[in-house]
């Protein structure tokens, strides 16, 4: 049987690699960027747009799926592709993460999680059975273990234990899941700390998964990314790196939830092959726009972030980025955008999310090129 | 010269007609129907989608262009057309329906018309010389006189003295007017009164304009002709009658700010060939969605609302009318509609605007077949 899992080429200058990941709905080439159809859908665009873009998986989230439309109703509709109509792959969290980030009344038990709805208050109990069941009712093409994600800012001790809980459901979620087609990814814990990031490494991947997700990193938002202190930030990539370091080689590596297009270049370069983030599709909705320096060489600062409602574009005739192709790009001005954001037209939200999406995604296949072609 | 307007076919059983209008950005089939881009954007939709829903000519609003982004930049980006990007046929409007419904602060003068910005309270004064102007500066194809149009519920000797004024102002708006291939309509008033409707309609055509638009009917909002009494409804359309009556054959006629499907109908067969109206794409925003129940017959209910957020749709995994050929009917569910829409998602207001548009401009094409056929 061929693997699902393909590595096509390995860098010379770092442990980058080009890859493809076999779904039931497609071929993934990585490394790749997951926008996130939290809801269903990529906030304001339908699947036709992803497609142009060039997105060829997302990510949605179980938790806000489980309470609105709710399991039934997408299980009815025969799935979550089906139900938003995207062909394409889907890789689906397991709720963990939105349950401790957003839900206030939130218990962790050895048994599984106890959270309260965020819309109605309404209590729920999700265990790592109950995760990979979800998950199988929603069909995505690849499923995430349910874990244990706490703050970066943790102790040592509370960190120890989310990587014992961790490694408990993810043997429960690993002996529950049926042999179809859906892939299931288990997730390394650890926070900053380099033993406990090897034990649960070790630990997970003797579970033998499908891929190798590596949580709690710049966990939060990116605001609090950006305010942690030189020294953090140096152990965080240490901490990846010691990771990376026990994942076997011939899997797919996944990091959850980052990040900014400098992050994604550096954890590449370590051997990550799959990202998602909130990132370029909030920015758009604030107006922050990304403009390439100089494309091919990834290199000091490549980009730069263009505030569309600055008015300095009132009368700024010339797209977003005059060396892009993507759709807005192609027919609109910053002056018109401009307009439609100071407006509050709902079309500005459309245009500017097509913008930074095909920003990503031209970043992730520079980024491919530019392994294949030795330059990273 | 051949003429801007072409009459294909006349009804033998109403006085509707088939007829095409030339434009400089294009010919417009007649009975149509103009979607709003208020702000130079039809309400979270682009160009290319109102063109493949079959859009062949949109209203902009002079009044809002006027406050944001202002004359200026529009000037600048070379006209509105290329502004938002939008190669077919617009109509603008003069500003006067804006001023008097949206601004607090107006005061009618003879010489024009003071009033404050609804942003910022900025105080502007607008002349019929001063509306022209503005709207050769947009460079629309279809540019409107300033008209005085007064609450359908104003005296006798209100509206007498505001089609005085309208015709005193479309005097100097025709002399101003530049020999350029924008062309100008004339608007008649009168309210309900047939001696004003008649005197409005026979002063106004004696200016020869190239088209003439019927203001002050269901002037407001939907929900205020829902509200009339039979009585006045009844006036309404006999007014409606007596201003067509006094109405060239030869030069197209437009209903301004209708209407509900029952009324185009109803006014198509008094012989108007043109209309607009937030009704669509503002119903489409509170989750209204039109569904034919019988598009050949254009008789009695043939069309009923379906609302959206309605718990019996669920899992209701049919579209919204399975005999529509829109993208959203091809494409998506009343159960995954339902799940955006009580989601908020940004998405559901592009699809729930694209069926009601597509509804309106099917209503049209199957208006202009009946009456080809012989059936209306």
């Amino acid at each position: 049987m061929e693997s699902v899992f393909q590595i096509l080429k390995k860098s010379k200058k770092s442990k980058a690699r080009v890859s493809r990941l076999k779904t039931v709905h497609g071929v993934v080439n990585l490394p790749n960027f997951m926008p996130i159809a939290t809801l269903g859908a990529v906030k304001s665009l339908t699947p036709e747009e992803l497609k142009k873009i060039g997105v060829e998986i997302i990510l949605s989230n179980t938790y806000h799926l489980f309470l609105r439309p709710g399991i039934a109703v997408i299980k009815k509709a025969g799935g979550l592709h089906k139900f938003m109509n995207w062909k394409g792959p889907i890789l689906t969290d397991s709720g963990g993460y939105q349950i401790f980030s957003l839900s206030s009344k939130r218990k962790i038990l050895e048994k599984g999680v106890e959270f309260s709805s965020e819309i109605n208050g309404q209590k729920f109990f999700l265990t790592p059975e109950k995760a990979i069941e979800i998950q199988e009712g929603l069909g995505s093409d690849i499923a995430m273990v349910l874990d244990v994600c706490p703050a970066g800012k943790e102790s040592y001790q509370e960190i120890k234990k989310a990587v014992r809980i961790t490694f408990d459901w993810a043997k429960r979620a690993k002996k529950i899941k049926k042999g179809n087609r859906q892939l299931l990814f288990g997730i390394v814990q650890g926070g900053i700390f380099p033993d406990l990031r090897k034990k649960s490494a070790e630990e997970i991947t003797r579970l033998n998964f499908d891929g190798y997700a590596l949580g709690g990193f710049f966990v939060g938002e990116p605001a609090l990314a950006k305010a942690m202190a030189d020294e953090t930030e140096k152990k965080t990539w240490q901490a990846m790196k010691r990771s990376i370091k026990f994942l076997p080689k011939e899997k797919p590596r996944y990091l959850m939830g980052a990040g900014k297009p400098e992050q994604i270049i550096r954890a590449v370069k370590l051997g990550v092959d799959l990202f998602d983030c909130v990132i370029p599709t909030r920015n758009a909705r604030h107006g922050l726009l990304y403009v390439f320096k100089d494309i091919r060489h990834l290199k000091g600062e490549f980009y730069e972030g263009l505030h569309i409602t600055n008015s300095r574009y009132i009368k700024d005739f010339k797209p977003i980025d005059k060396s892009c192709a993507c759709y807005t790009c192609q027919n609109f001005t910053r002056a018109y955008l401009r307009h439609l954001f100071m407006s509050q037209e709902p079309l500005a939200l459309r245009l500017v999310t097509i913008h930074n999406l095909y920003f990503y995604l031209s970043l992730m296949r520079t980024i491919r090129d530019n392994i294949k072609t030795g330059k990273l």
